[in-house]
Order: structure tokens, then sequence, then C-alpha cells
């Protein structure tokens, strides 16, 4: 009798790995779909101009989001921001959004009420209409579930694949700010759970905690790109951290890169607190992920455009697939790039 | 100093009242949106002819179904067909899906593959691609959350609130089996708890067990209904209780019903097994829920073709609103119509 193989926990893969396994016999041939799985957002074609993209994120308590330091508000908030961020990562203009919750008993009428508050900034901040969802009981905690739409032009429709040899790298704002964040609100609930009498001390902090619990989509940067006539060849956000996402855009693209860990923008609070938790703040940049800006390229012919604008960095350029993907870091020394971003299930 | 109002817990209202207390603000003049918040689907203008439909639910572990009996692929199989359910109910074809997963690591990688297989086997079903998603961890089970998108002439959209006076109430198939299978599991479930040793007697229940499962979405009805030439004045899908469904209805369109209790279509199994239970065969049928059939209202002109054909049976008629909603049972005495259908939050 042959021994049956035991079965398999899902922490032995990735989140990227088990969607790719899960979804490998859904690829489709119809002509409408430009983007399918695996990138931000899908992109199906509307007309001969149009595309629509549609994006969906979920929010889990416990995993995506600590309630002890939240305020539900801002969750709301953000839960459509990242949202709407898959759609800029697409260069496109988000529209419409549905929003289901799974809801334990433990939550009040009151806190939801403060959840769709943030959504409701977030809708007018965005533009966007809510048309839908769907809000369950769940056994436990909170799980948000939020689907949006919106549309690009089908010329200014940017992938993940389209990066070429000598192209350059390019992000916007700057970067690790969530990351310091996060570790200042976990330092201050620790101190919290010790002696809940002492008041959380946040002051000086207030950029970074704004990074981490209220980040902005991007979306002014769709428009400044469309103002100054330049079309990325590939982009994509930031949600789990810089390195994570130059190793999707370079798989998607097939090419390789050069990431200089000094050109990475930083803000100063970033850089400080960095410093004072003992973070080199190149890795909280590289690693630390939720930041929301956009990281693309652009052709060589674009370069003085982007590089006299003050939104925009150039960290890098974009080399052949053999040549590999690397951080280059202030000695010129080349380590190869690895994703530490989050890693849920583990 | 003004004494704090206690919290209230979310079970103070049920789930309908909810979405609408938490979603009052959001109305939106947009002319695009021609149906928002509170129908089965958001409709959405695209151009002069053709309507967008999107729909978005939740199955959270525990709630919506238990492992215990329900497998994973028959899982997968119903959280897609209820979603296109939802779009048939505007008379309109699903298209695309997006399907997210939080997972908690007790799932092992089979058991997701089941899962997939099922939502593969309904996508080849209903002619759907799959565009998308999001998986991630979570602390506890398992919550499935799809959105699903469909087109429909704009001609062609049928919504809950255009039934008129005189109007006829219809629905496609027979009711109550989904709500007879549940019981059937629980008690064979009851039954393997008390002693593990005892296989599951489930002889003679298929049909119900499989209106349970493995519910089917009425997408055929749409292309008949289309054959037939018959558009219907007002549509919803029963997912809460047929009961539920008329009042849901009645509220959108402003109008009363009579409902006839005897003339509820019912398969066989059904009503033995409701018997041998001890329920009202036609309480099953009212607030049984799950039946996936759709339930709508036609025009006296097209009563022919209604009644001649096998997929459909007229239950009622749609009265003034003053009236009110009853169901007239054997006797013919009338009883306000109740939803006594799923509340997940009590």
């Amino acid at each position: 009798m042959k021994q049956q193989e035991p079965l398999r926990n899902i922490s032995e893969l990735g989140e990227f790995s088990l969607i790719e396994e899960l979804t490998r016999d859904f690829h489709s041939d119809k002509k409408e779909i430009i983007v399918g799985i695996g990138d931000d957002a899908a992109a199906i074609s509307l007309d001969n101009k149009t595309v629509q993209l549609i994006s969906t994120d979920l929010l889990v308590e416990g995993v995506h989001f600590d309630p002890m330091y939240t305020p539900y508000k801002h969750l709301g908030y953000k839960a459509v921001a990242v949202n709407v961020s898959d759609i800029c990562a697409m260069n496109g203009f988000a529209e419409y959004i549905t929003v289901s919750l799974a809801i334990s008993s433990k939550y009040s009428i009151e806190a939801l009420e403060e959840l769709y508050a943030g959504i409701k900034a977030a809708c007018i901040q965005y533009n966007l209409e809510l048309v839908g969802g769907d809000t369950t009981a769940a056994p436990f905690g909170l799980t948000i579930s939020i689907t949006v739409f919106g549309k690009v032009h089908k010329t200014d429709l940017v992938t993940r694949s389209g990066a070429k040899v000598y192209d350059l790298l390019v992000v916007s704002g700057d970067l690790g700010g969530a990351y310091m964040g996060l570790q200042v609100l976990e330092r201050e609930k620790e101190v919290f759970k010790t002696n809940p009498e002492i008041q959380p001390d946040l002051d000086g902090f207030d950029y970074i905690i704004q990074r981490q619990l209220k980040p902005e989509a991007r979306r002014d940067v769709v428009g400044i790109l469309k103002e100054l006539k330049v079309t990325p060849t590939s982009m994509i956000d930031i949600s789990d951290g810089l390195a994570s996402e130059i190793l999707h855009l370079c798989k998607s693209s097939n090419v390789g890169c050069h990431v200089y860990g000094e050109k990475i923008p930083m803000d100063t609070q970033t850089v400080q607190t960095s410093i004072d938790f003992n973070i080199d703040p190149t890795t909280a940049a590289l690693n630390g992920g939720e930041d929301y800006e956009l990281l693309f390229t652009i052709q060589q012919k674009d370069l003085e455009i982007i590089q006299s604008n003050p939104n925009f960095t150039i960290i890098g350029h974009m080399t052949d697939e053999k040549d590999g993907i690397y951080h280059i870091d202030k000695q010129g020394a080349a380590v190869t790039l690895k994703a530490q971003g989050w890693k849920h299930f583990n």
C-alpha cells in the first residue's frame, strides 16, 4: 500500500508563489483581457480606446492592522488609498469602489461609522463613488475587502512588464517612513502594555506615523506624468518594500537592475528614527513597505524632464537579465538584491 | 458632565439596516451610476447601449459554511455561483471575477487547490474569466471575497424597483431544497459528533444536499427570458429566503403583494424531508434561503408565455402599497408576510 503524502502547509509557500500555484490553470486567451492575474490591477479592453482597470485588496485585523493603535477612520481611509494606489500603478484613474466587511460582534456601530467616515473621506479625496458591497458577521475580528475600478486610455496603460535594458529606475516621494512609523507605534504599544498609565510619546514622529496610518495613493503623480508627457515603460506601487517591487518589475520585464542605495530618497525624520532604532536607513527604505509611492522605469530620452521634477528621484537603471539584480552600496559594492518584505504566512 | 451614551452593538441592527445606516451619506448623483448600493448588483453606464454590472459577496467560515460537511471544491463552486446569481438577477451575463482569500495557517495547500478546482469548474460552467485577486494570511478560518463583473444591454436591465400594481410574481425552479439539505447535513453532523464510527446516512437526500452544497446560478433563465422576449419589470435572486426577497422587491418598487403559499413550487424530496423533520414545507420555502432561484415580476400581457413554460411558476401578484404584503394560505387566510431569513448578526 502506498503511503499517503503529508499535506503541505501554506506557510511553505510565500504569498506570491501561493497565488501563482493556485491560479496556474486559469490563464485565458480572451482578447479583451490585456492584463490578467499578476499585475497591480487587471486591465480589460472596453473599446478601441479605453481600458478598464480592476484591483482588489483584503485587509485583515491582526495581519494588516492592529486596532490598538489604528483609529478606525484612518483604517477606512487607508483601505481605500491602498486600492487606489494599485490603479495609479497602471497609470490610470480610479472611479468606483465596492467595500465588503466581515465583522465580529465585538465591534460597535460607532466604530463602523468611524470606519465609513474614513472611507468617505478617501472617496472625496480620490473622487471615487462607492457603488456596492457586502456586510456580514464573522467569528473573529474585522476583514475589509475592497475592489476598485478605474479607467485608462489604451495608449497610457503601463504594466509591470515593459521595462527595457538601459531604462532608468525612478521613485516618487520618499521611502521607509511608513515602516519607521510602525516601529514607533509598536514601541509605544509595548510601553502601554507594561504600564497603561503612561501616555504614548509620539512627539516628533508625526510625519512617519502619518505615513503608516494614513498613506496617500499617488494619484497626483499619474496626473503629473500626463502633464509632463512621460509614459513610464513599466510601473508598480510600493506596498511590500522597494526591493520586493524591483524584483517584481525585473521578473515581469525580463531585465536586471542596478539600484543605488545612496540615491534612495528618505525624509530626515525617517533617517533619524532609523538611527535611533539601530536600523540601517537604507534597509528600512528597501524592505520597509507600505509607502505606496510609485516605482517606475523611463526611457533615457525622458531623463532631463524627470530629473528636474522635485516629485521624482532616479535611483538606478535596468540591465540585461543575465547581469542580475543588484543593490550598489555607498562603497560601490554590489550585493544581490533580496526581498525581505512582509511575509504574512510565516 | 454629560454621561456618555453606551456604544451600540452591531447585533442591534440586521444586516440590511446596518448597510443602510453606514452608507446613508454615500448616495451619488453621478449620471453614469444607474443603480448604486441596495440592489443585487451596481449598474454603471459604459456607453449608450451597454451597462456594466458589479456585485460582491463575502463567504465566512463558521457563518456561511461549515468545513465539517462542505467539500472545498463545492465551496469554491458555490462561492462563484452565488455571485453570478446576483448578475443574473439584473438580467445580465457575468464575464469576469476576482477572488480574494484570507486564510489561517491550518489550511493545507491541497485544501486550497480543491477550492480553486471548484472555482475553475464554476468559471467553465458560467463562461467566466478569473482576472485577479488577493491572498493573505488570517488569524482564523477562511474568508472568501468574490467580485463579479458582467454586462447587460441598457434596454434589458432589470432592477428591484420596477414592479407595478397588477404585475404577476414569478419564481424559477423550486424552493426550500437548500434549506432542507442543510437540516440533513446538520443532523448527520450531530450524529457524527456523538459517534464518529457511524457513517453519515445521506441516501435519498441527494437532490436537496446538492441544492445546499452546489447551487447553480440561473444563468439559463436569463437566456430563456431573452428568447421568450419577456423582460421582467423587477427581479431579485433568492439568497435569504422567498419572504425576505418579496419584501425587498415590494419596498424598492413601492408596491404590496399577495403570495399564495400553495402555489410555491417544491420538489417532492424537499416536501417529504420537511414533513420528516416536522417543518411546515411552506415555511421552509418561504424562509429557507440559499435556493438561488430568480424571483421576478412580469406584466399581465406576458402571463401566457410564462405560464406555459415549465421553468416558471406564478405564485402571486403585486398590489397597491397601502394594501400591504400578505401570504395567503391554503384556507385563504391572509397573514402579513415577515422575513425570517438568515440573521447572521444575532
